[in-house]
């Protein structure tokens, strides 16, 4: 279903989708082509029962150096300056990084080289993230005139305060080492290690319940929204809701009898 | 007013109640027992001055593994299959965990060996939190295909959100070592010096003023939901209320005074 | 514009305004003229299209050590014992605190010596903070009967939650070293190098677009707020408006062709 030119290429084997950023010489920025085949991408998946992780990284040597400054600067040219046009880029973008939030499957980022505005929003938008230890993170709109608006709203959710303020007033690179410290990432792994080191951690989430799994990645965000006693009650609601699936059942029951873990149905 | 086969015990000594979840042959599993235990436990320490902070631990090896599998499992008979069981358990559970947020006294967590699921949600949930060098925490639901939903309202506000996501989709042990680099826990100690440790630290609020701790813990959590602004407002009404305190007028003087502080009288 | 003696002396110089808490000898304390002088420099700073960064600092050996107790203590002779004092007090030191939130520019503790309860809340409600390797910081009004609730509501903001309750409920110095670990304080640096490294900072963010440092540090408070989904739709429209502004045409248009950034306008 790939053609090797296509701007976003999808690989499944093993319940772990691999998706491909297939924009090497624009460093995979988030032109409109690429903004489309991810989003297409997501919705595909979001359906797909097969999958049961996901993978994102980039081809070439970076990650995705965020939005094609090219093509947006052309749109100048539209009658109300390109306005309209920023406005509904930017809100397809969001609605782009939604989707990773709301995909049933969880996402880990694989990252390599360097992982600018959008690019770093992606990162911090995906539930998990491994970066080879050359990999480089920044915010880095402000060093132009556009500061990171939406990419903030991912950083500041996954950082500190000042972490965040950091990066989005000073534009700098953050290395790896730095961003595993902030929380940015998981884990830094030699880069001749990233995709085995991503593939395990897919591998591993492939291996739970997928009713688990989608039932806990959703409750995760819609309570991370909430008040205290607010969340716990839906955390709890939830948490008995789980309680009632097959799998859940049979695992429970492995678990108490100290036998393997069941053949997940999903149901 | 303890015996010594009661599913959690309470000592109090010095300004400290110690509070000890025994049932250690099931590694201190959150069974309806030990949940109605604790719940009138936080309710009587709750209306006791002489009680100035709190320890929770665990008897024998480890701290606490979660909820009562097999328990739950028995409820599977019901004609619902279990479900409004289900509900009224995390709801109790959630309850009780909430009692330790409404308690006016600071509770510290003293962990060893593993806390695990609503275990490691209890850690998550205390004020404070000291571990031995061999504590291993883990929201490890995930493996048997019940995602720890409640204890990641709890865990999702003590650490960033990738380090949350990793623990409850992965499900594997963190390390002492690691949960205190993630903010879970804010002491490591080793095992020998572990009872110790939390005792001067409970040691040390209970030399403050009452007034103060039990006016600035509830007003953290309440504040805590707050946007900025509206934060700001409650917490200075808060702060000239605790002004007025005779206490803290006491405190101030001596202060101002350059002597010691006075012995508080909880007014 | 200053005289030697004023409470708060501020000295502008290539694009950085450097505020100065000038009442060593009482540590910088916030008192009624202090607090007053500060709320009148943020006025003036934040309508001052010279100034595109601020660097606060306090004169003598410390940064500030929070309110002065002594000048609160005598208006316990009021007919109120001060309850309608002390409120006012709070919420004025809540507005200056929110005004460099508010403020267009990005602020940056300078801090060195001691940095206590307002002192502390300080260098948290900054949006970046350099401590020199001897500074010390702590939540420490719950020593003397006075729990840090407005410091509490800038630190819980900065630092993870059980970070916060350490300082909090302990009353203990944090030695720099941990405060850059907790996410408080940017960079620790020697305390000679003290001013070359915020004045470096600071020169940085001077050289970037005023209309970029304007709308994303005021979107990153305001979105800091905001549910998720409700954070994306503003901070999308705050991007698309980033956008129309001359300068970021400038920019983006020199970084496409490789040429140096423009000189900023503010338009």
């Amino acid at each position: 279903m790939n053609d090797a030119n296509m701007p976003v290429l999808t690989g499944i084997e093993d319940g772990i989708a691999t998706v491909t950023l297939n924009r090497p010489r624009s460093m995979n920025a988030l032109s409109e082509e690429v903004l489309e085949a991810l989003q297409q991408t997501w919705d595909e998946i979001a359906d797909n029962r097969a999958v049961k992780a996901v993978i994102l990284r980039g081809a070439g040597d970076h990650f995705c150096a965020g939005h094609n400054l090219k093509e947006m600067t052309l749109r100048r040219e539209d009658a109300d300056g390109g306005h309209g046009y920023f406005n509904d880029l930017f809100a397809q973008c969001s609605r782009m990084m939604m989707s990773i939030v709301n995909l049933p499957q969880p996402v880990i980022a694989e990252v390599q080289g360097i992982a600018t505005a959008a690019g770093c929003q992606l990162v911090a938008t995906c539930d998990l993230a491994v970066a080879a230890e050359d990999a480089r993170f920044a915010t880095s709109g402000v060093n132009i005139g556009l500061f990171c608006s939406t990419p903030m709203v991912a950083l500041s959710r996954n950082v500190t305060r000042k972490h965040a303020m950091e990066m989005l007033l000073l534009g700098d690179f953050v290395p790896a080492a730095r961003a595993v410290e902030t929380g940015l990432v998981n884990r830094v792994v030699p880069r001749g290690q990233l995709p085995e080191a991503t593939r395990i951690m897919a591998a591993q989430i492939v291996g739970k319940s997928p009713v688990a799994i989608k039932t806990g990645k959703r409750a995760f965000y819609q309570q991370a929204d909430m008040p205290l006693a607010e969340a716990y009650a839906f955390a709890g609601a939830t948490m008995a809701e789980n309680m009632m699936a097959r799998d859940t059942e049979a695992g429970i029951s492995a678990f108490i009898a100290k036998e393997p873990m069941p053949d997940w149905t999903g149901e």
